[in-house]
């Protein structure tokens, strides 16, 4: 191990950064099925989507053809604060693994907010300053991007609203406590200040809300308030082109060594992790000009990829939001109460569902006890306390590697660890203690999710 | 800010990395003062520290005239997977104050550890391996030493034992598992598993324990068992000489673009991080060769510097340890609750002391409410959440990028950011909800601690 070529981390210089970000709609043939207006079931209109979201952001949702995106000088200052993030060679991995296989990994966790949020965090928080908003409405449930967002309007010195899942609300006061000081208004859902939550509270009292009631929340504040725009942190494909810029940087490193690799591994919730990162693989394969294996992983226990249907379905649980075809268990599908929690998402992107079902990208479900697993076994190894969610695309990764060692492949892996476990310790502490159990739904409980989508003829 | 020849992060690479520690006593004319025997009165020799300490650290402890240590290939690897740290430009934060001062911070909050400590933890965790120990024992209050010993150990192979102060264990949940998920035991102190942990449950019913509680468990655990040595995380020369690295990176990256700083500012509890960043700057300043303006920064709750007396004092509460001259409150003093547990101690490595002494160095003291001001406006202009620790070095940064606005002078400030706040969000919180204090000791409380020191006479 003391002598090497390659070095344990590989940081790009400044000047090497991207300055693009790339949109691999674009070198798709046939693209992701048109979002639709749930009230009218017709593709929804740039006029229709910005009533909720900012203009130029729009602008980038619908547009399939422009390849490359110039990223504004002020959002390069700010990922030069803490980007480019490292591209890591796992040498103690391989070492303890015994694997002729060489393994890399994309950090992106090195940032306060733990994790690749603040990527499209800084992006949608810049365009909103940039048409002159006051500020802006999101949902957090875990509340990495709820954090992210938080950083990024403080930068820009915009208002920051964001309604929290309330059982997240309390039961991670710290997250609460980042957002807050970062001066953002962090209002436990559902709440008392919008039609939506105040309904909620009286239908259900004492509830402890739900990712989908706290985005509806979100949408009402921003639409019934002047100057606010409601912002999202995965699925979107705006958010993708935004965490394009993980995939770019790998790559730039990757060819810098003459690196080639075999596979390329994501965990994958709403995908915008996984899409940025394999974005720039998958165009490649798009044109032609290279051949990888890119794998999502996604938890056992909401397997929306490995067990969905590719369909039209809401995005939201409220309703509110644009029907989009994607891989998907149901919006009525309830996830159980697993650690990962920015996994639980019953959908899944439209760019990430289309790229599947064209056979670019492979999927796998690896269940929680498993992953818990792999993340004690590489925070020892490799010194990295991985969030849960990241730990999804280690377990894929070190099996990979175990197969090279029996089979005497010497195979080049990358992975991507998106964030840092330290705001998940609950979780650990269940591992630690021997109580973390499994939970995978039963084909009824699918099936019966999928029964409720929407109608839409015609697409 | 769009054109700038120095990079916001100043990465070296690999090779660039220091490969020996280095040891400012050996420029030092006049020594620091000798430890002494705590029964006898007299220097302690080799043959006893090695009772508490393993063989190769007490030689390091002991050894006054070499200058430069190699680092062992084992930890150099270490090393690599997290070092070396960058230097940041704050470019953001010297466009906000609009001071004509160029600021830079080393930053060491990215592991896992969250802090410095790491830096010194592998290498006392490898010396331990080296003599084929079964296992290393250590007090933790905060929780950063006490995880990086943990994250070193599991590297190692090494059983690890942490006595944490009992209020910690409690309040701190989070810490103990992080701690736990690396193999870690971790014993609420006082416990019933020492003789004096048992003996304070007993004399002290309810106790929720303190840190001189728990180092005399630790020392008992490991001189009782066989196969075990005592650890310490900061305060001894072997520690400084350890964290010199901080330092030695420090300068390295500076002159790769030669940059002259005019000062160094740096937060001191026991005084670990700021002996490692200033050495190699006390050093020229010994050899003649340069001058810097070196600021320790305390907090006003725990002024050992500023308002101690040099002295020969009890390293510890439960009088085991060697005794030490260094700056100090008196061991029997209680520093007031602060957030900032990790200088919440009544002393100063002898190190730090000596240097303060014969005027090679500043002290700063700063109150609570001022630290927190400083370190949630760093934390929305340049991204990262320091520790409350670290924030005092901040403050003081700030308030000399201030003053350089008045007087129009572009002095190059370099300070230390030991570390993150991820488990501190407690006190952040106390801080967002406008209920944090100041404390400061009034003389009495200083000089009536001060009546209790050791009779040392001769020394």
């Amino acid at each position: 191990m003391e002598k090497h070529t390659i070095p344990y981390k590989i940081y790009l210089e400044e000047k090497e950064m991207p300055k693009q970000w790339y949109n691999v709609r674009a070198d798709m043939k046939k693209k992701p099925a048109p979002l639709l207006n749930p009230a009218t079931l017709q593709p929804v209109t740039a006029e229709e989507l910005s009533r909720v979201f900012c203009k130029e952001l729009v602008k980038q949702e619908l547009d399939e053809n422009t390849a490359y995106f110039d990223i504004p000088e002020e959002i390069l200052n700010f990922y030069r604060m803490y980007r480019p993030s490292p591209l890591v060679r796992a040498y103690c991995l391989e070492e303890k693994l015994q694997t002729p296989a060489e393994i890399y990994y994309k950090f992106e966790g090195n940032n306060t907010s733990g994790s690749h949020k603040l990527n499209s965090a800084i992006a949608q928080a810049y365009y909103a300053k940039q048409e002159g908003l006051k500020g802006v409405t999101t949902e957090t449930g875990a509340g990495q991007w709820g954090t992210a967002l938080s950083m990024a309007c403080s930068y820009f010195d915009l208002d920051c609203q964001v309604y929290m899942v309330k059982c997240s609300y309390e039961q991670k006061p710290f997250r609460r406590e980042v957002m807050r000081t970062y001066g953002a208004r962090v209002t436990p859902s559902p709440s008392m200040e919008t039609n939506i939550g105040r309904k909620m509270n009286e239908e259900f009292p004492g509830t402890t809300g739900s990712l989908g009631c706290a985005i509806s929340e979100a949408v009402e504040a921003a639409t019934s308030q002047e100057g606010y725009r409601y912002v999202l942190g995965s699925v979107l494909a705006q958010v993708l082109l935004h965490q394009s810029v993980i995939g770019l940087e790998t790559k730039i490193a990757l060819d810098k060594y003459g690196i080639k690799p075999d596979m390329v591994i994501g965990c994958a919730g709403g995908g915008s992790n996984l899409g940025g990162l394999i974005s720039p693989f998958a165009g490649e394969m798009l044109r032609g000009e290279a051949q990888y294996q890119l794998i999502a992983v996604e938890p056992a226990s909401c397997p929306s990829l490995t067990r969905g249907s590719y369909v039209y379905d809401f995005c939201d649980t409220g309703k509110v939001c644009p029907l989009q075809k994607m891989y998907t268990l149901g919006s009525s599908f309830i996830p159980s109460a697993s650690h990962a929690g920015g996994l639980r998402y019953h959908g899944m992107s439209s760019i990430v569902s289309e790229l599947y079902d064209q056979g670019l990208m492979e999927a796998r479900s690896v269940e929680q006890t498993a992953v818990f697993e792999a993340a004690q076994y590489f925070a020892r190894i490799e010194g990295i306390l991985p969030a849960p969610e990241s730990s999804h695309a280690i377990r894929v990764a070190m099996d990979e590697a175990l197969k090279c060692k029996e089979t005497g492949e010497k195979k080049t892996i990358v992975f991507g660890l998106t964030g840092t476990g330290y705001f998940d310790m609950y979780a650990y502490q269940n591992y630690n203690d021997g109580k973390m159990g499994d939970y995978v739904p039963t084909d009824e409980e699918i099936t019966k999710a999928l029964k409720n989508l929407p109608q839409c003829n015609g697409f």
